[in-house]
This record gives C-alpha cells, sequence and structure tokens, in this order.
C-alpha cells in the first residue's frame, strides 16, 4: 500500500469531495495537493466563495495528508482564516503540509492559494489516529 | 430595517445555502438558528458528513447573527470542533448566539445539534465589521 | 476522590499558577471557577495585561475542570480571543464549563470577566484523556 | 525608525517579557526571533512548563512581529497546539513568520523548539492593525 492507495480510495468514496469537483494532484506521506475550481453555486450573498467551500477544500486536503500512512485519522479541530475573496472560476489550489505527528495525534497547516498565486485561505488542523487501518 | 430583512435578503442571495438546503428557524440582533437535512451527496469517504457540511451550516450561521444589526461583516477567523458523527437524514439545527460585539471586531459561538438533541460540533467564530450597510 | 481533591493537588503542585495567585473559588465534575488579580509585572509594553496572563488564567482552568474526573487530561489545542484590555489591580474570574466529553477527547469554554462583569477573554480547549489516574 | 527600533521599545516596557528572560534574537519586517529558557516556577503541576508559558513566549513573538512595521497592531485571536513537554532548563526559541498582512489584519505562524530542535508547540496568531503609530 502506498499513499496514493488510500488518498484514491477515499476520494473514490468521498461523495462531497467529488461534488466540489477536487482533483488530486500528489500524494506522499505527510501531505497532498489538491484543485478545484469554483462554481457559481458555491458562492454566498456576497456573491464570492462561500467560506464553507475554502474550508471543505481544505479539509479534504488534511483529509488525504493524514491518512497517508494508512492509519484512520479523524479530524479533531480545524481552524481556518479567509484571507481573500474567490471569484467564480478561479481554480482553487490546497497544500497541506505536516507539522507535526506523534501515535495518537497530529497537526497539518493547508495553503489554499488561487490561480494567480494569491493565498486566499490558511488552515490549520488536528486529527487523531485511530488503531484501526485503512487496508 | 430589521434583523430578518438582512437575513432574508442574505439567504436569498446565497447560492450554496441554498444548495445546502437551509431554513432560517429564527433570526434577531446578535443571534440566529438554522436547520438542514443531510443528503448522501454531503457524505465523505467514512459515509458520514464531510467535515465541510457542518462548518458551512455554522458559517451560515455566523454570517446571518453577525450581519443582523445591518452593518455589513465579514469572517476573519473561524474554527470547528467535530464532536459526534452525522448520518444522510440527520436534521441539522444550528444556533449561533453573540459572545462579544466591539466597533470593529464580534465573536460568535454556534452549537449544532442533531435531531435527538446530541451536540454533534461547536463551532467559534470572529467577523471584521466594516463601514458599509446592508441597505 | 472527588473533584475538589484533584483540582487542591493539582494547584497545589503548580508553581506558575501559585506565581499568578490563583484562588480557586469552586470546582465540581467538568467545571472550575479561579480568580486573579494583576499585577504590575504581568503587563506588556502597553501597560496592560499581556496576553500570557489572560490565557495561563483560562489554561489553569481549563487544566482543572478537565481532571476533575480523576483521569489524567492534557491540552491539544487552545484557542483564546482577547475582548477587551486588562489593567493593573483588576481582578480576573475565570470559568470553565464543559461543552463535550468522550473517552478521549474533551472541549472546554472559559469565559474571563473583570470585576465590572465585563468579558476581557473567551477562551476554547480541547484535551486528550490518558488512561492513567491522579489517585 | 527601523524594526529593531520599535521590538527594542516594546521589549523595553514589557514587564512581563523580562520576567519571562526574553532575549530578542532577531527582528525584521513581519517576521521575529526571541529565546527563553524554562526555569521552575513556570512548571504546573505535572512539573513540565505550564502550557501559559509556552503561550506567552509565542505572544511575545506575534507581538514583535507585527508592530515592526511600526504600526500599532493588537492580538484579534490566538492559537496554539502544545505538541511536547518542555522541561526546567530546555532553552525555548520561537520564530514568528507573517502567513498574511492587508491594511487591518494579519496573520502570523510562531513556531516554538527545544534545544534540540524539537518542535513543542505551534502558534497561529491573527492581529487589528490600527491607524495609531508607534513613533
Amino acid at each position: 500500500m502506498n499513499p496514493s492507495d488510500v488518498t484514491n480510495k477515499m476520494m473514490h468514496d468521498d461523495a462531497f469531495s467529488q461534488w466540489l469537483g477536487i482533483q488530486i494532484l500528489s500524494s506522499s506521506m505527510g501531505s497532498a495537493a489538491v484543485q478545484m475550481t469554483l462554481r457559481k453555486e458555491m458562492t454566498n450573498g456576497f456573491g464570492i466563495a462561500h467560506g464553507g467551500i475554502t474550508y471543505s477544500l481544505a479539509d479534504s486536503a488534511l483529509a488525504f495528508a493524514s491518512n497517508s500512512y494508512g492509519d484512520v485519522a479523524v479530524s479533531v479541530e480545524t481552524q481556518i482564516s479567509h484571507l481573500h475573496p474567490v471569484s467564480v472560476n478561479d481554480v482553487l489550489t490546497a497544500k497541506a503540509v505536516e507539522v507535526s505527528r506523534s501515535a495518537k495525534l497530529a497537526v497539518y497547516n493547508v495553503e489554499i492559494f488561487n490561480d494567480i498565486g494569491k493565498m486566499v485561505a490558511h488552515f490549520k488542523g488536528t486529527v487523531y489516529i485511530k488503531k484501526e487501518r485503512h487496508f
């Protein structure tokens, strides 16, 4: 089993990440990069991306990065700073990197950029690592 | 203008909250209660609600509560603890209450419950209040 | 063993909480109330309480509330919003209440008030519950 | 005026950072590195650093980095993950780096390492930038 196997299986079963149109750019032990394009139906009352969309993209990146070792990891606490508005047709790229990992808990940072390289959101998440395996 | 006017206008223009199927239960100065039902397309690779769904519901509740005075308020930083899994057909109710509000910044707590009254997520958000008005 | 026994033992061994001058007002299963007075040596470059002081008071309240059942609980992730400046001689009261508790993880809110009842800080903390007991 | 002037002035007036024994290692536009040694009076009931100590060190680093441009910046919301215990005599180094900065709000990450290069805490902070200047 390699990191991509877990990521592909998780993505295959993840109906909401599919609805978001998430594409996996890369996946390795403790990291993941994903991409999506903002659609009209994902906007809020201000005509820009609903905060839940960038959060969801980051949360999927967190799930892929934290589960990449094969142990089931679940989100305990996550935090997002919305830094810059996202418009319809913007292509968003999220990169999750590992800050720390012990036997039970791990912390990840996820940065989201738009297609001109501007950081639009910064996310931090803590996961709890279960005794269960993916395969 | 009353709090419901702002909330109704925001909800009317909010494509993603409509996709989520959010219903407004109540709306007043500094608070809001909203409801939605979890659909299959909102689940993740574990067959339960994607973290982004409960986050999105809480974030909409935050937007309604923090904009209820008529001043435009935008999210600066939000945090969510996922406490209990949410299954397809679960009815989720989110209640946003004001912790603190000054001229420029305000803080809200949002609690999300399922239909048997179990808290499934706890969210905290900080907004920045702009000089702009909704009407 | 009752909640106060754990709290008293923890306070007795806690050199920094003693330096802060923390007094325990009450302690029960899942909650705790503590008090301290701001001294000059606790201020920052703006002449008001250093953010680390209100954080430390809240963190001690979290420790007392989350360890009150007798199981050793350690902080995983904590967050604080500084809402109002604190001046020398202000008496601060912190109240920790339980939001959620499962076998492994628990979440607490801590509100800190000054002596005229103004909320000066709002803290949220997640702890990990170990298999170890205090007694 | 250069970044070090603001940092030196803030440190000079900051009674609590002095009590902590904080030394400024470096200071530039948007970043700062500081150091301190853990003393016995800074420990909690488990005989390791009280969470408030590492938080305070990070919060001072945040203050120095975010005020380095000369505009007064105040903490709005901060978050810390405690990753590894800190023992008496451990030398802690905190490095604050800028994630994002707009006219009104800025976000910083602060990493804290012990003397063998192990990350003991990861802190994220958001500040509000006032119209006021330091000089």
